[in-house]
């Protein structure tokens, strides 16, 4: 089988092979995803367009969409991601079409993604996309701008990512949107899974890396209390931490002091943490107020998506001279006075910088959500209307079932007297 | 002043004052409520027709709503729940007419619902009702079938039960609702307050007080983890117990597993348990299919609404004799086998029948939600058609600020440079 | 057969039968040591005196001992706490001499004791005392330093309190202490069961019966952090508050902080607390300087075992008034400032003065410590020099695996090649 | 300043003061105690002759005693742990005869060993040792043993491992001990720093390094319940996993228990685990027996001192071919039915293979207590007899206050009426 490609080098396929194995290994959802694909076949004739980070979960979830029966492409969604090897496995041995690499410049990171669209256009499928930050649907949507009329077989996509999500709403405020996508990282299983427990353990398992400094009586400072901050709040608190809450929304602030978190102004916290981490979504959310009244020794780490929650700017101004770098990933800023304040990652998102972000259980319910949206999409074309649409809540349902079996847990269903009570009261 | 009014002997009001004194104590956030609305007085020219709870709780509401300049009339939504010295003080001291008496037959009880709904309509004022059950909005409706000309006044209702909701939701179908009605007891911060919290403590406070059980190192199995399932099994654990889950809906038994929980069919908890909690909304959730395998000695208790979770038919069918007293609260069954079956409170919901029922602080949470809903309702009439709504997330949040400060805590707001970051995504 | 007694009324019999078939039934490791007893007859020929709480849970104890074989006579270390019915059926069903009647005068209770003593002193036995506040080893004592010579017979007692155990070493640093005498509540079973998770249960039960609190997003203060001050702790984080931790020992206080609780002097978690409880085994622990800082509503609470750690006295004076009683075991006290401090059960030990104190299962395992402490000192007599003992290692172990079998819970054994291991290691 | 040495480089001097700075700043006990010996000059005149780990942990030590007015020698108790670098800065810049080559041999290994205990005997000093494995006071009972007179100066020594502890007590039996030896790692403070909150935290920490494994709603088995067995159960719990505890010691089963883990023989265990971790000081705790019971995919690490606790041999002999290296720390063992078991390290102990050992803040409380302890020995002379002593409580205190200095905690002193009310009780 010859596949249209561009990958580094074919030769590193029996290793990429074999990252696979072991991704594969550790994503029994997907896995039991796949193997009905195999059986029934839900994506024959149609072709998936997916732009990814291309890593050996990723190459779990192209492989169970060829069980499922459908072409595909992959580009990359962040070059600097791409596993060379990966690519070169699915190319050699799955028969997809690979339009990756390692590194790649911002020219060719282009050119890939155009391709990636252009091999859904081609042929009269009927497609889908994958995308992880929105790119592929926003060439999609530039194109039906330039009169392009092959778009008729873009059934509908998938976006992974906040972001991805924003721009695609104000697309659509703005009438653009080609096609319904399914938000799937706004799933209750994605949110549970991928906000609260991966957040919360990858967050705590980067600073732990980063700075080997023992949690356990120690005050640990969670600022935001979205569900990404709740699991960080918890795993800290597991951890023998002292834990404080900063939250600008009551509602949650109150939820964080009813779970039995000590919640205050971030100005009072400041003079109490030994360990900051930011979660808010927002930004300059510890500032030169808050370095003022740091103690010594603080850590300050951020786990939301941008580093912009901890100013750094005004780190750097607060700070008598250029940070050290007193372990690989830990900058050390002397304040006037003689306080040392220590960045973590330089306030990038800490999990990733400084852990290997989620554990790949967490994106085996991503990547299951994400096989069984274009099942969906591809079952009812035209159900749905172009925008911005939430994950079914079957799908959503079937994915917990799905888990719950990769757990080895069971639970009853309900009797037909209990469905009839239930319906009584509806 | 002279009020009309027909309470069991206004020779109670000094006691009763007292008891509204301490209840007032122990409602911080209705405090603040009634405050503010001594001073702005927006329900000026407002008559409220309430249906509750004729408790000091209740009492403190209707203070808060005089103190809005509101005229207020009273019924019971419960004649075993009523306090008399309560109904005689808010009679004496605070001008509310009170209808209701302690044990009233239900001819009585329902003229005195009747009479408080033609309170409302006299006199061609703006008015709204507060129910706890429905009751006082099904009168309405029926005289508005029957050619009621004086309902334009009424602005809306608030319903604090999941019962009475049900019924307003079927009325609404019918097109027989004659004003908006807000759903109160769905509220973010009574969900918080009421469900989790509230329910998460008595339940297991009524277990304790009818059994005088440890719970530590023993096994409780939670059935349901719904918003109360949640804080029940979390108590549990917080107990030193080994806590077991039983949900039929895939997605809470994933969340209960991904918090650390054994999630199990019931069948299978029923050989594991020491007590068994039911709280689920269901039917017939432990029958003799469990009880033959429980362990002698195991303790069942219901937290849900109604006492139909645990199948009391099947319990004693089961059963080779009738069952015995063994504490006040506590019958014992014995099985064939000779195991012993302990059921408390006879299957009603365990804490209101074996502990005092929601502490204060829950009450005061719903009863602001409930004072700042009439208000909303009186000062926007006519924003909301016909129909059951979410309480204003505004007034969610006004209670949350208000319940921070009842607790102490202060929390900072977001600064205008965040404001504008989030508008940007947005 | 006839039985020497002075109970108050022996038609109470079949009601107490009752209530020690119950009881019996909550002490399943006693029941397993009884059974053993019954078939081996260790305690044949012997004499056991005891003056313990003359309740349901003894009379398992007494009837366990009656199994292996002994002669029981039964008086009461607390005149309030003897249950007559209860008395009554260990006379009629039981073979027991009690001599005991609720509320008996302070000369009665005396000759009863003395009685009890002259029971194992008569007739050459072997016998052994069981104490819980050392009343009887004290007699024995005195009628030693008067010259009784059959106290050759006595060999042990038990001995259930720490302040037992404070005047029996005194005893034996004077060199009067008659015979060795095994210190039941040192024993790490007991420990764990009655200090630790005993009174931490049993502490905050009786708090939300005298006050119906939420715990929840409350802040508790526990003072002292030994074993029951521990126990305290985590089931007040275990009911979602926030815990706040003051200790004056150094040890203690490190410990506190790692398990992540925040630690600070008492005159600082005096103006934070809702709730405080004491748990020193000291005095004065709160006082008028605390007192002043305490916020309006607070609650105060004692959990040790002297209603000397909160100072009433102190809390009298800087109040404005007598107290108001609010609820029947809450006082409630005005400050100058209007403030009121609510002062639970008179400051008497909470969990036994407004809930039901231990738990049958803690009751369970300090009465099986008994019942095997009686077996060893009899078995090897003369092998312990007088003087306060700890419980024998294996006996502890021995109640550690029947509370284990109790719970249905097995574990291993080391294998042969463990053992090996562990020895060439010793 | 001169100093004999050997070291590998003196030019590494300037990095391995930077590795020294940063590792002091995280060791803010220590840092009090050498700013007090700073201050008092109590080791004027004094010989220190250490074997221990050549870090900048240990590093800090030697500064701290060079601070007291000490003359220190320092050698390897392990040669592949010595940071060169390190080593070079404490003679260049501390005037410290440092021994101790990264990777040096056995023969060198004994060498230096045996000069370090030369230099504490020459020139008639008063002189202690420090020990990680026992190795300086061995050759010193061998030199006692061949007749060295000038042992007389030793006035004792310290031991950092059970391991050495255990050699220590039989040569105490065999009167050969030459001195007292004061036993830091059974110190109540290192109890809770090192073997509770510092290896419950850096096991997990281990194995989310070697696997990135979510911990969250999966089944985490715990083999032993010691000090550091209930650490590690402690964090998995505070993970969100489900734990499960294997112990054969009935009092810590029943702890566990108590503590609300399942407790079940380990057999039973092994088919329901995801993740197993031993920490029993036992050996073959995971065997054949076990591997055949085991899911797909289960993961084996062990956090015991030694590798002997999983029988890596039977889990070779169970396989069906050697082992894949899937991670780089990770090898999986594939059975004959196609289940994989990944071993972790080896079987070596986890929390150092896998991560970086102990927190900086677990080393400050182990060093601070063998500085007091050299202080303690030196000051008085002869007040012990040679043989293994616990560290005096009064240094365990004294390190308790330092560390709450240190965590910015403030406790209160007893006042006098409360130590006179203590006294009258003892």
């Amino acid at each position: 089988m010859s596949v249209t490609h561009d990958v580094a080098d074919l030769a590193g396929a029996e290793l990429g092979a074999d990252r696979i194995a072991w991704a594969s290994g550790q994503m029994p959802v997907l896995g039991q995803v796949a193997a009905r694909f195999a059986r029934t076949r839900p994506l024959a004739g149609v072709r998936v367009a997916a732009c990814l980070h291309v890593t050996a979960e990723t190459a779990a979830l192209m492989r169970a969409l060829r069980s499922g029966g459908a072409e595909v492409a992959l580009c990359s969604a962040n070059p600097l991601a791409t596993q060379d090897d990966v690519a070169a496995a699915l190319v050699a041995h799955d028969g997809v079409q690979v339009r990756a690499r390692h590194g790649e410049g911002y020219e060719e990171y282009e050119r890939h993604i155009e391709q990636t669209v252009q091999f859904g256009l081609a042929g009269g499928h009927t497609w889908v996309t994958l995308d992880d930050g929105a790119d592929l649907l926003f060439v999609a949507a530039r194109l039906r701008a330039a009169g392009e009329q092959r778009l008729a077989g873009l059934v509908g996509g998938t976006e992974e990512t906040t972001t991805g999500l924003v721009r695609l709403r104000r697309l659509q405020e703005q009438g653009g949107l080609p096609c319904p996508v399914l938000a799937v990282n706004e799933a209750r299983t994605e949110r549970t899974l991928n906000d609260r427990h991966g957040t919360g353990q990858s967050a705590l398992d980067g600073i732990m890396r980063a700075t080997n400094v023992l949690l356990a009586g120690h005050t640990v400072v969670v600022l935001g209390y979205g569900w990404a901050g709740q699991g960080v709040a918890e795993r800290a608190r597991g951890a023998g931490a002292v834990v404080i809450v900063c939250e600008v929304d009551p509602l949650r602030a109150l939820e964080a002091r009813m779970a039995g978190y000590e919640v205050m102004p971030a100005l009072q916290a400041a003079a109490r943490g030994d360990v900051f981490i930011t979660v808010t979504g927002s930004r300059g959310v510890l500032g030169a107020e808050h370095f003022v009244r740091m103690k010594d020794g603080a850590l300050l780490a951020n786990a939301g998506h941008f580093d912009v929650e901890i100013d750094i700017d005004q780190l750097r101004a607060t700070a008598v001279a250029e940070p050290r770098q007193v372990r690989p990933l830990v900058q050390s800023y002397e304040m006037q006075d003689g306080r040392r304040l220590n960045l973590l990652a330089r306030g990038r998102v800490v999990n990733l910088a400084a852990a290997e972000g989620h554990p790949a259980a967490v994106m085996d319910v991503s990547f299951a959500l994400q096989a069984l949206s274009v099942e969906a999409l591809v079952q009812e074309p035209g159900a749905l209307a172009p925008g911005v649409h939430p994950v079914p809540d079957e799908i959503d349902r079937e994915v917990g079932r799905l888990k719950l079996a990769a757990l080895g847990v069971e639970i009853d269903a309900p009797t037909s007297a209990q469905d009839d009570y239930r319906r009584s009261w509806a």
